[in-house]
C-alpha cells in the first residue's frame, strides 16, 4: 500500500503474514553499519519463529542511531498489536535513503489497512511495494513433492544498485508451507544464499540493509525436515536454491542501467576460493563492464583484471572464451579477423558468458553481473534528488 | 616523435638517454600478466645501471607471448646499436592496447632520428609522446642541496585509466643527476612509490604495464648516497617523494572523465593497514564516485562503503567530515538544514577532502581519487574503436 514514506504515488509499505507463527530464518548484511531493522531481525530471530514481516521502501532506517532502532521496534509493535502476536514475532525490513528517520505516523495509519487487506494472492503487490530503483517487480516460485505432500516455495526480491557479494541492497522474502525445523531452515537458507545472492555483483557495493528472510508454515503436511542433509532436506534445498538463483538473476538483469546479463565462469582453478576471487575481480572491473556496454570484445581487459585478482597464474596455461569463441590462449590472442568478428558478434548479444580456464586444477565458480552504462552514472549521480 | 605505431598524427615514441650509463632502479606492476617490456626491464635492471629508456604509446605489448618479448628485445637492440651501448643497458616501456604486436619496422625507422635529436630540454616532448587517454602532459621537478651540491630530480608520467594501487597504467620516468648506489636508489624509489602511486585509484583496475623507472647520473658531484637512511638519503627521499606525489596527483586530476579531485583521508584507525583498506574501499566505490560527480553530499554511501571494507568498527565512535563539515557522528547524521547546505557547498568544489575518523586509534592513510562521470563510461566503452 501507499503510506507516503518518501514516494508520492506508489506503494511503499508491505506486510507478509502467516496465519499463525511460522518457522523463520534470516541471512543479513555483514556491513559494520547494519541498519536498525537488521539489528531488530537478528534479535527477534533468536526465537526461530515469526508471524509477519513489515517492509518499507523509501527510507532505509540505517545510520539512524538509537532513535532508528526505537522506530523499528515501534513498527514491529504496530503489527504485533494488529495481529494479536508478541512484538518479538514481527520482523521488519527497510530500503531506501540512508540516514533519514522513518515517519512513524504514516506507518501507524497504514498498518491496520494492510492487516485488513491481507490476502493469499498478494505477492505481486509486495514485490512492487519494495522496489526502489528497480524497474520491474521480481518473483519466483517452485513446487515439489515431499513424501507424497506437495510443497510450495515462493519468493519476492528487490535489488537494482549497491549489489555485491555478502548480500546487496537486497531485500528477499521467501515463504513456504514446508514443515522444517528452525535450525535446518537457517542452514538451508545460508547455503542457498551462498549459491545465489553471494554470487551477484552490480557495483561491488554492499549495503547496510541486506536482508533475506524465510518463513515456513508447515501446512504442507510433510514429515518435518530436521536434517538439511536428509533426502527431503536435499529436495527442499534444490527448490529453495532454484527460487533464490532465479531471483538473483532477475536482480542482475534489472541492475541499475544494465543492458546486458553477464556470467563470469571460472574453470580450471586450483581451488574454489581462487576461482571466486578471479570471478568477482572480473565481474567488478569498471573497464570490463564499460567494454561490455560498448560491445567492444576487449579481451585484454578481462585478462588484465584476472591478473590483478591476487591469484597466482601461469599466462601460458590460461584460456579465455566469449561464449564458445576462444580469444586468448598460450599467453597471446587467438589471431585472425574471423575470431575478432565472432567475438564482436557475441558482444552484441544480451547474454554473454565470459569463461576463463586457469589451467591449474578442477575448481570453478560463476559470478553474475551486468554492464556499466551511462544510465548507471545518471541514476546514481542524482539518487537523492 | 611520431613513428606511426597506432596513432596517426601525434608523437608516440620517445627516448630518454643518459650521456653514459647511469644508476638505475624500477618498480613494476604485480599483475600476473606482466607485459613483455616489464619482463625485459626486470631482466635488464639486474645490472643496476642503464643508458636509456625507449617508450612507445599506442600498443602495450602485453599478452603477446614469446613474439612480444622478442619485439621488446629488438627495440632495446635498436637503441643499443645507435648509442653504442650493450643491449642490456636499454630499458623499454609500452602503453596502449593489450594483445597487439608492436610494428617493429616503424620503430626501426624512427629510433635513429630520436637519437639524432636528443636534447636536454625535451621533457615536455617525452611527456606528450607517452600520453594515451591523458588530456595533459605531466611533469614535475625539484632541486635540493646535497652537501653543497645542487641536485635535480625531474619526472614525467602518463596515467588516465586503469589506475589502482600496486601501480596503474602508469608509466613514470624519473631522472636525476644525484650520485646514489643502485641498492639505495631501488629502496628509495620503492618507498616513494608507496607514498605516491600506490595511493591513487581511478577505477581499481591495475594494468599489465605499470612501470616506474629512475636513472641517476651522479653528475651533481655529491658524495654518493649508499644508505637510504643517511641524512643525504633522507633529503633525496623527500625530493623524490615530492616529485612522485606531484605526478600522482596530476594523474588523478586527469583521470578519465574526472571532474573533481578527491582525497579520502582516514584518521583514528587502529592500524595503518585498516586505514588503507577503508580509504581504498571508499575511493573505489562507484556509488561514492557517482555521488561526487552528481554533487550530491550523500554521506550514507561513504559510511556504507567504510562499513563493508572488512575492518571492524564501532558506528557510535565514527565521525565523517566533508572538508571541515561534520556530517555524521555518534551513529547518526548531524541534523539541520545548515549542515546539509554546507555539505552541498563543499560538494560543488573541484577539490574535496572526505575525512573519516574511526575513533579506534592513531593510525591514518590518505588515498587520492576522482569522481565517476558519463565521460568515464564514454571513454571506456569505445576505447579500441
Amino acid at each position: 500500500m501507499h503510506a507516503g514514506i518518501r514516494y508520492r504515488e506508489r506503494p511503499d509499505l508491505a506486510l507478509i503474514a502467516a496465519d499463525s507463527e511460522a518457522v523463520a530464518a534470516g541471512v543479513f548484511t555483514r556491513n559494520q553499519f547494519a541498519a536498525a531493522p537488521v539489528l531488530l531481525c537478528r534479535e527477534h530471530l533468536k526465537r526461530g519463529q515469526a508471524r509477519a514481516i513489515l517492509v518499507n521502501a523509501g527510507i532505509a532506517n540505517a545510520c539512524t542511531g538509537e532513535e532508528g532502532l526505537q522506530a523499528a521496534r515501534e513498527m514491529a509493535g504496530m503489527v504485533a498489536q494488529g495481529l494479536g502476536a508478541p512484538r518479538e514475532a514481527i520482523l521488519v525490513a527497510s530500503t531506501g535513503v540512508i540516514g533519514a528517520q522513518i515517519p512513524l505516523l504514516v506507518i501507524e495509519t497504514t498498518v491496520p489497512k494492510l492487516i485488513e487487506n491481507l490476502r493469499s494472492d498478494g505477492w505481486e503487490d509486495v514485490a512492487r511495494a519494495i522496489m526502489t530503483t528497480d524497474t520491474v517487480p521480481k518473483q519466483a516460485s517452485v513446487q515439489m513433492a515431499l513424501g507424497g505432500h506437495l510443497a510450495t516455495i515462493t519468493g519476492v526480491a528487490k535489488g537494482a544498485g549497491m549489489i555485491a557479494p555478502d548480500m546487496a541492497t537486497l531485500l528477499v522474502f521467501v515463504a513456504s508451507d514446508v514443515a522444517v525445523s528452525a535450525d535446518a531452515l537457517q542452514e538451508l537458507l545460508r547455503d542457498a544464499a551462498e549459491a545465489s545472492f553471494n554470487r551477484i555483483t552490480i557495483d561491488g557495493d554492499t549495503s547496510t540493509n541486506d536482508t533475506l528472510l524465510a518463513l515456513a508454515s508447515g501446512r504442507a503436511g510433510n514429515a518435518p525436515i530436521t536434517d538439511a542433509a536428509s533426502e527431503a532436506g536435499r529436495v527442499f534445498a534444490a527448490g529453495l536454491q532454484a527460487v533464490l538463483v532465479d531471483l538473483a538473476k532477475q536482480i542482475v538483469r534489472d541492475g541499475e542501467g544494465a543492458t546486458k546479463f553477464i556470467e563470469v565462469r571460472i574453470v580450471g582453478a586450483a581451488d574454489a576460493e581462487s576461482a571466486r576471487q578471479v570471478a568477482l575481480t572480473i565481474a567488478n572491473s569498471p573497464l570490463v563492464k564499460t567494454a561490455l556496454f560498448g560491445e567492444d570484445a576487449n579481451w585484454g581487459r578481462v585478462v588484465a583484471a584476472a591478473g590483478r585478482a591476487g591469484v597466482a597464474m601461469d599466462p601460458a596455461r590460461v584460456a579465455l572464451f566469449f561464449d564458445d569463441v576462444c580469444v586468448f590462449r598460450e599467453g597471446k590472442p587467438v589471431a585472425g579477423p574471423e575470431v575478432e568478428a565472432e567475438a564482436s558478434r557475441v558482444f552484441k548479444g544480451k547474454e554473454i558468458t565470459i569463461r576463463l580456464d586457469l589451467g591449474a586444477g578442477d575448481a570453478g565458480y560463476s559470478a553474475y553481473t551486468c554492464d556499466l552504462s551511462y544510465d548507471y552514472v545518471k541514476i546514481n549521480a542524482s539518487y537523492r534528488s
